[in-house]
């Protein structure tokens, strides 16, 4: 045994003298030992070897390929001594790569390169399988057309088309990557009318104009292409169940599933993704006026709204969708005392390329947390709670294999789930960020301080905290995105989505071994740094007598939410008695109060009502979840968090208000206020509960 | 006579119902029906007309070409009426054009381009008079060597590159356009001990990032070039002749003169402008680390601090220097009642090329004026104080002929400046903007109210005002750039500048008419607009019984001013007692009261007192003079205000402070806050004697 007790000698500076949230009496200094065997347990090579395995080759999900990642992950696992459980389903999936090309047709003929180039800098960028450039869940069709600009493809940016009479009816417009879910770009084009849709990356956004471009440097070179999925519909998920789990065809349980032609809202346009090196040739041969301020991106042109009538390009976009098998692949250590409390860490492990940075930046970093938990465990130190690390598949294609898993688990994820942290791509540069759910923010600040930012005498949380004067680090608040969104918007589990990151040269065949070890940690050391807080914060919940929840904080970010709220109405609704959030501020405040009430009592709790005071915590967060759902899709059900949907990526926090707001609209406000009202009252009233059993 | 009395009911609705500032009694109304025939004078067509003769050939300062622009402008003043004086100067002038090229000379051999594209949309891009880029008082020089990009070449890039540990010694700088005036890019650059310097216009600061490019549209295409002064002295003027007028050599009046030699501070190295056309062929070639946050520019490459070693540029400038003659042209309407009391309205008239929009917009904008005030002179309205219009030569090689004249009647312009208008471009564009000395900020405002915006319902003041919600239009602080200079700083004479203006190929051969016609004013109506507001300012100043200025403009803004100079100390002033600006700041206050109680006095001032209240109200601004002048250069004598010594466009507001500031110094504000406590008590003192004589 190669790390072991002996080691424990070495605690580091970080770890000393602190009193740990949710440890009683002398637990937080053994939970300190716990931690500080931990932290001497990760190694940059065991990281790096992983890395380098699990993306050796081009692996997006349903391939051999994926499936040989899967073996890998599970032997890991295995080996490490965690109970390995592969979770297979069968899903909706795009047949890759299909045809997908793009080319001026007039005034002259010009193929556009959709295919990233080979540089002897990088031998992955060489590889025989890598495909070229497409969007998954894309139309088919072959449109010869006019071309109009977009901008972004945002909502905004086709109002702003229609309010300058500019129609993109049977054209293609041309979109760059950015400011939004790139399945909302397709979502807009279509519902103008438009042909067909092209989304490049501009170089102004991620190209030259930001710094060297591959291989030179970590930004997209002129063929680097973002590939990515474009679904958009009113769940997350596999597109045929909704709520329900895909499981297999030939499994014993029988899952009714809709009809392809049944499923409204899969676009029919076909769009395809393109590098700045091809899309510069369709703008240096725009025609027309100039675009509106901000719409001007870093091709050497002045940016046009349209292509004019001499301009034709042709886009070719065939793509087929058939039912196909994936792969959840979850490791488990049973806790010693508390085996139905879970925490659960996950990363999706399919990619679009090989995946260096995202995902699989994530996935070595869960594979060699398993294996120092297992050490940790064989030494003596098993979890009192149980410690889950899953490897999700089919993310790309729309956050699809962790949110079946999580359908198929939903009424044992309510009862058990303790926290769910996400890791997608998560040690893809030297930069620490987080976003989280309210009640893990304090355990995340909190772990931070005890692990050190390599090759420097500050703590990881220091280097996040950076220059600012302000009192925390930038903790943004989580939502859509990722693997965590069933999990925190559909079932109501705490969520925390964590990691390193830096210039990336995301979704593109680019992303390789070769990218990461030049430009995104030539170190190896992120890894393990990242490892060392998903590990803490892990051990932290896993081993605490009383979760370490930060219970006062729902109330704290509340009002903050609810200010935001307050300006976003005031600015359309004009009426004599505009709508206040006074009475939901007022509330947010009693419900800080009642939450410091509660941490304070928590500090000393009563060792004798432990269990049920764990039971009332567990069960804060889902207090948030209203089965009725939000009105713009009733699979996302918490009030508290979703995706926007219409943009994809942006957090919505108070979602139902934000849809109102989005409409401009003031009917509902009041009957969610009163929803809103009676959701905080009954956190309230699970505070004082847990207060009582404390004191 | 085609405008007269005839036309006076044509009173526009904007002149009517103003009770206005200065005037006693029913004057107020004489005035305005005075106004009222004054608006109704100006024609499109005479603005036209004369710009286009103006700009028929390209005149720089020194030429024949330039000389019948002069005969053109005097002949128009005396048909209109005015005594119309030349004024001759002997100036220190460089000889165009020179030597002024540069190539790439290794890895390969490419001549880069440094004269304007001819495009055929523009008859004028022929002609053969026109020069190729150049910049005035470059020094000579004949180098090759590799190349650092040094940013904007401002103080703080220079600075910043040092800290990278990157020395320009024995290298080319290569510097965009913008942030600073060029000279002090090329004093920087020789300081830091460069051995020659490129400043090349960026597409991403005013080309095709910008909008559409010449001739398609008003941004500097990829041949554009901006020519210009280097001049950076410690005076402003002539370089032979600081303090005195350069009177010529075969006058009877003997000036000294400096021999060359003998002054400091002009540059040694060779500069030249390129276009980004040119540029591009360098920035393609660099090599080595990428630029700083804010240093990426428009062109298609991520922007790099070195070239390296492989890539060499050559910068051949060859220009001399000699003493040459020049023209200012002043027409003078004599006050009918107050002739020692002055009004000056003055433009520059030489240009870099054919200066259609910079100065001659200005220029036959005056023409027009002389022309307006000439008829209704001569329709029984003369001026009852004297008018005086200036056409200034030689002020893109340094502001020289107006600061020159200015020397040559220095005591009688402190006896009888009243105001000083600058009208350099006046009408280069269709926006409306303005920058003032405080005492004259009420009067451009309410006399914006009465022009109306063409083509519009609107005023040139609610245009102005734009859907801003302040309390009045962006009116900025006069500094440095043009022909106010003198009479402003040197003087103290209370100064204005204000026109239209849009985007423009500034200082480049494409600033043509034929550019003016398609892009900078396709109506004609600018010039005329423009003409009513210098012609409303003027004529309210010239009839006024009591000088309509803005007397508590001086305290309202001093506040601004020192709580702006408190921020700029406190940034480095870390001593245990910081300087504060409390006792500048309360006296700032009483003298703003003390303003509007005098201001309310001059409302119904006592008549038999107006003459004494005018000689006070005229020596108001004289207050901010200092004889012994500025620490940066003592030819700079307002405490008022300055052009900033380091980078010369911008204006310094309470120089000896920002001096200070600007250095991170605290060693004399103390000495400085008595000064200027003693100008504010001095200011205070004759706002009260107006108070007393009104009253």
């Amino acid at each position: 045994m190669k790390y072991g007790l002996a080691i424990l000698i070495l605690i580091t500076h970080f770890a000393t003298a602190q009193t740990l949230t949710g440890f009683l009496g002398n637990n937080s200094e053994k939970q300190s030992q716990i931690e500080a065997a931990f932290l001497n347990l990760q190694e940059s090579e065991r990281f790096k070897n992983h890395l380098k395995t699990l993306t050796k080759e081009p692996h997006v999900a349903g391939t051999k390929a994926n499936e040989r990642v899967r073996d890998y992950m599970a032997e890991v696992m295995r080996k490490a001594g965690l109970q390995v459980e592969i979770f297979p389903y069968d899903i909706y999936l795009p047949v890759m790569p299909g045809t997908a090309y793009a080319e001026i047709v007039e005034p002259v003929r010009i193929p556009l390169n959709n295919k990233e180039y080979i540089h002897k800098e990088d031998p992955f960028s060489s590889d025989p399988n890598l495909h070229m450039g497409y969007n998954a869940y894309t139309g088919s069709g072959d449109v010869t057309a006019e071309v109009v600009y977009a901008n972004y493809g945002r909502k905004e940016d086709f109002e702003k088309l229609a309010a300058l009479g500019i129609s993109v009816k049977g054209k293609i417009v041309v979109a760059r990557y950015g400011g939004n879910f790139r399945g909302y770009k397709a979502k807009y084009a279509e519902a103008y009318g438009a042909a067909g849709l092209i989304i490049f990356t501009d170089p102004g956004d991620s190209g030259y104009a930001k710094g060297l471009v591959y291989p030179e440097g970590p930004y997209y070179d002129e063929s680097g292409i973002q590939r990515g999925s474009l679904l958009t519909l009113d769940w997350t998920g596999d597109p045929l169940t909704p709520f329900e789990p895909a499981l297999p065809l030939d499994s014993k349980k029988k899952i009714t599933r809709k009809k392809p032609e049944e499923v409204t809202g899969m676009h029919n346009i076909p769009v395809l993704p393109l590098p700045y090196g091809a899309a510069k040739e369709i703008f240096a041969r725009m025609k027309g006026k100039p675009v509106p301020a901000g719409w001007q991106g870093g091709l050497p042109y002045t940016y046009r709204i349209e292509g004019g009538a001499e301009l034709k390009v042709r886009v070719n976009v065939q793509q087929k969708r058939e039912i196909q098998r994936v792969y959840n692949v979850v490791g488990t250590l049973v806790g010693s005392e508390l085996p139905n409390e879970w925490i659960i860490a996950g990363a999706h492990y399919d990619a679009w390329g090989f995946g260096a940075t995202d995902p699989n930046s994530g996935t070595a970093m869960l594979l060699a947390l398993s294996e120092s938990l297992g050490k940790l465990a064989q030494s003596g130190y098993k979890p009192k709670r149980t410690i889950k690390i899953a490897h999700w598949d089919a993310e790309e294609q729309g956050v699809i294999a962790s949110t079946e898993w999580v359908e198929q688990f939903r009424d044992e994820l309510e009862a058990k789930g303790v926290a769910y942290f996400n890791a997608d791509g998560a040690a893809s540069g030297r930069n620490f960020g987080a976003a989280s759910s309210p009640s893990l923010k304090g355990l995340a600040i909190e772990s931070t301080k005890v692990v050190p930012y390599p090759d420097s005498s500050k703590s990881v949380y220091e280097h996040w905290l950076g220059k600012r004067a302000a009192k925390e680090p930038p903790l943004g608040n989580l939502g859509g995105g990722s693997d965590h969104i069933a999990f925190y918007t559909h079932v109501g589990i705490p969520s925390w989505s964590g990691g390193t990151g830096g210039p990336t040269i995301y979704h593109s065949n680019h992303d390789s071994f070769s990218f990461y070890e030049r430009f995104a940690d030539p170190t190896f050391k992120m890894g393990p740094l990242v490892e060392r807080v998903f590990g803490i914060m892990s051990l932290r919940l896993a081993n605490a007598d009383v979760l370490p929840y930060n219970v006062s904080r729902y109330g704290n970010d509340l009002r903050t939410h609810f200010e935001g709220l307050q300006k976003l109405t005031s600015a359309y609704d004009k009426s004599s008695a505009p709508y206040s959030f006074e009475s939901l501020i007022k509330a947010s405040d009693e419900l800080k109060k009642t939450g410091e009430e509660c941490e304070a009592a928590l500090k000393t709790a009563n060792e004798a009502n432990k269990k049920a005071i764990n039971q009332e915590l567990l069960l804060l967060e889902r207090q948030w979840i209203d089965k009725q759902g939000m009105p713009y899709g009733n699979w996302y059900r918490s009030l508290y968090a979703s995706p926007d949907p219409y943009s994809g990526y942006a957090s919505w926090m108070l979602p139902a208000f934000q849809f109102e707001a989005a409409n401009k609209s003031t009917a509902n406000l009041k009957i969610w206020e009163q929803k809103y009202l009676d959701t905080i009252a009954r956190l309230k009233a699970k505070m004082e509960t847990i207060t009582k059993l404390a004191n």
